[in-house]
């Protein structure tokens, strides 16, 4: 059916978001217009607007921040003998929710993939590499994800960081909780029996 | 985690949505970070701002539209001779997806409700009565939800029009597609029973 202009706007707008389908994003904009004061629509717009003008990579770690080192590099009660290397700044939000990590991080912001033409110069890699170049006693922990990219970049990194005194670890990568071993795949499993320990 | 400001306001507003919880808006917000351009955001926040200043119920039948009039009075092949009465504008995109009604809406925006303090000149039903004066040969087919109110609703229409040589029909109600009757409950039971049909 057609919608008033603005309205049709709004649903075009929701749907872009990943998961949300026609139904939903019709939802989000009648909800939007019968529960919302033109107050807060201003304040939601305002945040729209605001977003790209004031959110930039963190200048050490990669992060995101509005300022130019991000709340997690400035924090003087961080563990600064540890960096957990990502590929995306939203898997530094996924280990932040789990606060079982009190180290740094570094944001690769991709990850190598020759295939896609994506080499090291494309990645934040020669930041990782400046950050760690006067360091010692650190612990650097790759947490890329389990692809092919990934291990590339895994690879990688450990090639060229093997001749200092960097420690260099990598996340356990196996089962997951509530992980069924009929149901998994290949190389979870395989990954899961490289990585076993004495029990 | 602390965001950076704009961030954790975008997360605080798509938070606000049905169904929408804080992981959904965390992801809803960095893909607007990640995956739009400033020129998408603007026009998403001007949708955002012109909502409430552009859309404003149809003098007519109380739907939403920019104009004075909605696109579904105004269209001239729709059926003048039926009217469906809703107690929500969301309703008539319901009724209009299925694209089996051909008619035109009446709004009522609520439903009588006593115990509420929502009494029948809470509701537009002075524009319905309005709308119907001059009025013959239609049928008005009652869709209010199946609830205390809607039913008490239902009910004053048909007092109030009873006299006239209005058609007054309401839709029916009973066991739903792909319903189970082991499930059912007694009032959708009841409802099935007495909207029962020679077979």
């Amino acid at each position: 059916m057609k919608y008033p202009k603005y309205l049709q706007v709004l649903i075009e707008q929701f749907q872009m978001f990943p998961g949300v389908g026609k139904k939903s994003a019709e939802r989000f904009a009648l909800y939007t217009l019968n529960h919302t004061k033109p107050s807060q629509t201003e304040a939601f717009a305002e945040a729209l607007v605001k977003l790209h003008e004031t959110i930039k990579p963190c200048q050490s770690c990669g992060f995101f921040t509005d300022q130019d080192v991000c709340e997690i590099c400035k924090d003087s009660t961080r563990d600064k003998t540890q960096i957990l290397v990502v590929e995306e700044a939203k898997d530094v939000i996924v280990f932040e929710n789990t606060h079982v990590y009190h180290g740094l991080y570094h944001v690769l912001n991709g990850a190598i993939s020759p295939s896609e033409g994506i080499g090291p110069e494309s990645i934040n890699l020669k930041s990782l590499f400046e950050r760690l170049k006067n360091e010692d006693h650190l612990e650097l922990i790759i947490a890329t994800n389990l692809s092919e990219a990934g291990e590339t970049t895994a690879l990688y990194i450990k090639s060229i960081l093997e001749k200092t005194n960097i420690k260099i670890t990598r996340i356990g990568y196996g089962l997951p909780a509530g992980g069924n071993i009929a149901y998994a795949d290949e190389i979870t499993l395989n990954k899961a029996l490289e990585g076993r320990k004495d029990y």
